[in-house]
């Protein structure tokens, strides 16, 4: 069941099946990867004709919520990357593993997990620092000229990434009035107000973003988007 | 993000909405739901345009097991209904407020959770006991004529709830050759070998099951029969 994906399982020819890295930041909405919107994006990914590797970072997560109560579950603590497994099935590695020159492409599942575990957003805002890894990667993938998606708030994430290595970037995070489109803006990126089944493309900066439950309200809505940030990605590589 | 979806949301008039009580067991393959399987079925309930409401039950799981090394993790404890809540995004209850006569239909997607936390199947196999909430709630849909629609693992669990009422009832769980398949028809069910694509439907009893990951192997082939299986449902309430 976890076995590796071959080309020829997927009916691809010899170089032609795109390559994406998924990176993942624990599993469940509150301090983790938006489940939905993680497995659509293996889902649709799978569909496209891909071959995926998830990653995530191999640290204690900031916290841990109790997703009855939506409180902080005390004395409680978990790490990124084996919770995140929960999501891959165990084919999960860590971040620090993760190179550009494997893959065609990266995609950033929202959740609060981004913006706790990838980034300090969910604290810090506009003034937030973002994981290193992840920092270096991204614009690894980008300095060699390969599209890199985010979903929900995880476009905040770009934005900051972008801006620390004195680039302006398009995203989206959703409307116009969204509370984190001002932190984005702060942040040197411009903010692309979009509808939950629609993307955002940059494509001088090649990145592709979609709101995703940043306004939901629903799976099968969350599921428009991200099915045509995935098929657009696909096509574009 | 939580609130409760209306008829009017959906386009549905006065009655006709279909509504669907999905049984969780935790949140990860290998001691919970299985992530793909559980998003998978309450993205195409949504696009069927059914009102879902998950339930889980309110007690420890059996172990929890960390899905980077598929070992217990010692000395952890996690309550299912909590866990499950990750997939539900905070909108679940508890499983022993689930009434029949509020739903047209039920659904239990797999994961190890059900043949460990839903019942003993994981460990006692034909021998196993099911939570006794679940038997009930189960065979209070089907006295009240409502169907029943187990995935992956889930319909070995159903054999024996209705097997304990003196029913033997047609369901799959893959393969012929399927190491559960013996357990099945030892509890008195009859296994029908099905497709990953594929549902097995038994008209009588009123029950649909499709294999899923006890075939797999990858989360667009599980789709299909999951799709197939919520789309025959939708039909014949």
């Amino acid at each position: 069941m976890l076995c590796e994906k071959s080309e020829e399982d997927k009916g691809f020819q010899g170089d032609t099946m795109p390559k994406i890295a998924v990176i993942l930041s624990g599993s469940g909405v509150y301090d983790g990867s938006e489940l939905h919107e993680a497995v659509l994006t293996l889902l649709y990914l799978d569909e496209a004709g891909a071959e995926v590797q998830c990653f995530a970072p191999d640290k204690p997560q900031m916290h841990v919520i109790d997703h009855v109560k939506g409180e902080p579950a005390e004395g409680e603590s978990r790490n990124v990357l084996v919770e995140a497994a929960r999501i891959a099935r165990g084919n999960i590695k860590p971040l620090s593993e993760a190179k550009a020159s494997d893959f065609d492409a990266i995609v950033l599942p929202g959740g609060y997990g981004a913006a706790k575990n990838l980034s300090t957003f969910a604290v810090q805002g506009a003034n937030c620092s973002v994981d290193r890894d992840l920092a270096k990667l991204v614009m690894d993938f980008h300095n060699q000229g390969k599209w890199v998606a985010p979903i929900c708030i995880a476009p905040a994430l770009i934005a900051k990434i972008f801006a620390d290595a004195g680039k302006q970037v398009k995203v989206t995070v959703g409307a116009a009035d969204d509370p984190s489109s001002p932190a984005v803006t702060e942040m040197g990126a411009t903010h692309v107000a979009c509808t939950v089944d629609e993307v955002v493309l940059d494509e001088a900066n090649r990145v592709i973003s979609t709101p995703a439950y940043q306004l939901g309200p629903w799976v099968a809505d969350v599921a428009k988007g991200i099915k045509k940030l995935v098929d657009t990605l696909v096509e574009k590589i």
